[in-house]
């Protein structure tokens, strides 16, 4: 196959948050497919919270990238030329190819996807490692038992919008935080969770102690700074806190603290941080939960789609300032199973 | 039994630093012993760091000592009067009597103590609360496995010196931080520790680096504020910290804060709040374990001792200020085992 292939390199690391300066587009030309290779065409690119932790270069549970190389990101791709015999032209595979419109690799990083099963843009969201990190945090850490509280921030997004049904699925009383009166509205009459507090506009614990009539047990943190400074103060004795993200954070370009740990000591509670990629055992029992939900639309999402290549960056910037509503996906190409 | 009962009481509660005016004596007299009771007159009685919980009204997971109620605390006592067949005058008890020189009960709080076993102040340190406490934090919550790094703050005291001994006691490195060279000599020479740092004048990130070149898996942590701070930033991958009190903490008058729990996320960390007073089915395995140990001087404890009730206020502000050294003890009346 001929022709050039389009990436978005990191040009740059950002101070503070990220802008569109800190990238810059490549177009490279396609070389002949090898023996054993396997090359497709990106269809739908994710961008997700964790990027903002690549692009810099401070200590982290994963290497950045480097200046100079195409961004990281989980894709779905069609196959469109394949010399290795596990897959062929028209598969639709999930992997991890990063801000390109092709990529080409032996396919032992790609995974294959069954278009009949579910949206293939779910390999990137609810059925992907969003939820695979909502399973992992809310499952194996927090541990919940049935009529126990549960609160997730960025209840609207990719990871806390499953966090929350799953909850509810577990026979939980699910509570959102999230920025607007709008997300408030979905989280609770879309997705069934009980109760939303928008931290942009409520007073944050009394809003919580209202949510939350037996306290909280389980706090899902996505957010960090103030929004877990409050849910601290409303903590149940034997509170856990699967500690997943911290994007309020990511950009600050000084370590501002934390919230006082008083009410972990006085109510025994525990927070526990985790990556999702050190928990890929639990993909089996993470599909075998989550894809029947799905399937029965006893777990719904949302996906916010922006088209083009180029519009990554201004996507992942978007998501520090809230402006995604669901999970934040790029379509850099026509997707065939929706033809 | 006549003659009188001196008792210390909570008159005020304190505004930061208890001072000795929050407290008052007085002398009531001795009642009769009604049938099925127990007199007992306090040999010791103990004053630890959690008493600073108690003179506050502020939710905590104990209630508070009302004003002009005795001030509380663990003590050991000698039966001077029983009618009751379950104890015999001379006996000697533990039991939470508070701060006072004679105490009356059913017996049922009371546990007796055997001299030849230890001498019975270890009742209120090594073999009491304070033992049992390390014991707790460090088996059941830090689960040390051997050659792991055990960091411990306030590692001279009651607390933290049981710590590290058990961690060596498990095959762990054990690295203290305390606040003086003198302790520091004491940590490390007398009770083995491998290391211990000076958080009064070194450096303190690059004191523990220095320490623990393997970083630390465990931290036992009993100050919190910069010392906790400065822990986090040593963490291993996979750390636990049991989370037993914030000592540099407890007399602020406003919430400080606390630290940035970026290393919790970036180390897949866990940080979990205990008290001792929940873990009371694991004394059996407590005492099975430190009392030999005790006995075979591989645990060594060393008390400090302030003589008569009235010095109980000042005992325990020296707490604090970091002025004992060793696990604090008031001295009511003479030790009878000792004589």
């Amino acid at each position: 196959m001929n022709g050039k292939n389009r990436r978005i390199l990191l040009k740059s690391r950002p101070v503070g948050m990220p802008t569109a300066a800190n990238f810059g587009a490549v177009d490279v030309p396609l070389l002949p497919v090898a023996d054993g290779d396997v090359l497709r065409r990106t269809i739908y690119l994710s961008v997700d919270p964790y990027m903002r932790g690549r692009m810099s270069d401070a200590d982290s549970y994963a290497a950045p990238v480097n200046l100079g190389d195409v961004m990281c990101g989980h894709t779905v791709s069609e196959v469109v030329e394949s010399r290795n015999p596990a897959f062929r032209a028209g598969d639709i595979v999930a992997g991890y190819d990063g801000w390109q419109q092709y990529a080409v690799s032996n396919g032992k990083d790609l995974r294959k996807l069954d278009p009949r099963a579910a949206p293939v843009s779910t390999a990137l969201g609810v059925l992907g490692m969003p939820g695979m990190t909502a399973f992992v945090g809310l499952i194996d850490i927090g541990q919940p038992r049935a009529g126990e509280t549960v609160v997730v921030s960025a209840a609207s997004g990719a990871v806390g919008s499953v966090v929350g049904q799953l909850a509810k699925a577990r026979g939980c009383r699910a509570v959102g935080i999230a920025g607007s009166a709008e997300k408030c509205r979905y989280v609770v009459e879309e997705l069934g969770f009980d109760a939303c507090v928008n931290y942009k506009t409520d007073d944050l614990v009394p809003a919580l102690q209202a949510a939350c009539p037996n306290r909280i047990d389980i706090d899902f943190e996505n957010v960090g700074g103030a929004v877990l400074a409050a849910v601290l103060r409303v903590l149940n004795r034997g509170a856990r806190i699967p500690l997943c993200g911290r994007i309020s954070e990511y950009n600050d370009t000084e370590d501002r603290g934390g919230p006082s740990l008083r009410s972990l000591l006085v109510n025994r509670a525990m927070i526990k941080g985790f990556i999702v990629s050190d928990h890929g055992d639990r993909m089996p029992a993470f599909i075998q939960e989550v894809a029947p939900l799905v399937r029965d639309r006893r777990i719904k999402y949302r996906e916010d789609v922006i088209d083009g290549l180029d519009a990554a960056p201004r996507a992942l910037i978007g998501l520090f300032e809230s402006r995604n509503f669901g999970k934040m996906i790029v379509r850099v190409s026509p997707d065939p199973t929706l033809a």
